[in-house]
């Protein structure tokens, strides 16, 4: 089963290598990792994607909270959380494809971001399970470029991560 | 100066280990991190963003290549490339000051996607500087909580990184 953690982490030389390689000694396997600034200077969040049962998760977070860096770690797996990832994908289409193409991205919300004569670069914000939707049905014509962000993900209401 | 960087790597259990150990040894700030799939299986794709000059960039890639699982590094920086980022926001917003923050977040092409009594979560993909803009606009609110992936970038016409 696939978990999302949040971490906020002080944004200190070196904090990324010490949490990878923590990740590594534990053999915890990350299937995405996204690391951006947050509404506090000097914090970072780290959002990752873990697959793993329960007790890997709780690992995870114990082993996390050993670090120094560390100020508050997040499991938002079971959570009423919004789930996002940004993906841009480089599609082959020739112009007379192009109507169909566009009007099935226009079904998972997402826009054309650059046009040349013989491709399209599509821009999705989407739950992670419907860029891969979006993507299967691309594949046809010829995904020749794709690059995703990884997961983020933040609690509806007024809760907060660092609370 | 900031430069962005998308490294092509291979899957492999400790790769992000590997490349956040270069980093550190050779003192090369990270700015923001985004790793995810890509079009072909078994390849992740990192993007940076380092501060540097060209000659610290130009160090890191030499370094990354290095790397066992490094198949490409691209300094996308000049090239021209739709750089994006994503930011969840939540931000304190009492009933009647939300058609006010709604207007302002519609400047941006950004949407609401969750709503409460004394607040709002906003979505939000553009270029990170205008990310910050809208942040800027937003903060006299009260910014609750803010998710950003780092930044993430594709180049414009037919070329791909991988080439």
């Amino acid at each position: 089963m696939q978990h999302t953690v949040a971490a906020l982490v002080e944004d200190r030389p070196g904090v990324l290598n010490r949490v990878a390689s923590l990740f590594r000694r534990r053999g915890f396997n990350i299937d995405s990792l996204a690391v951006g600034s947050t509404e506090e200077d000097g914090i970072s969040r780290m959002t990752f994607v873990v697959e793993g049962d329960e007790n890997i998760v709780e690992q995870v977070e114990k082993q996390l909270y050993k670090l120094i860096d560390v100020v508050k770690v997040s499991d938002l797996t079971n959570e009423d959380a919004i789930m996002r990832e940004l993906a841009l994908i480089k599609i082959h289409c020739r112009a007379d494809q192009r109507r169909e193409v566009l009007d099935l991205v226009e079904i998972f919300r997402a826009q054309a971001v650059d046009v040349t004569q013989n491709g399209l670069v599509v821009q999705l914000v989407a739950h992670p399970d419907t860029v891969d939707g979006m993507l299967e049905n691309l594949r046809p014509y010829g995904i020749r470029e794709m690059v995703r962000t990884g997961r983020i993900a933040i609690a509806r209401g007024g809760r907060t991560t660092a609370e």
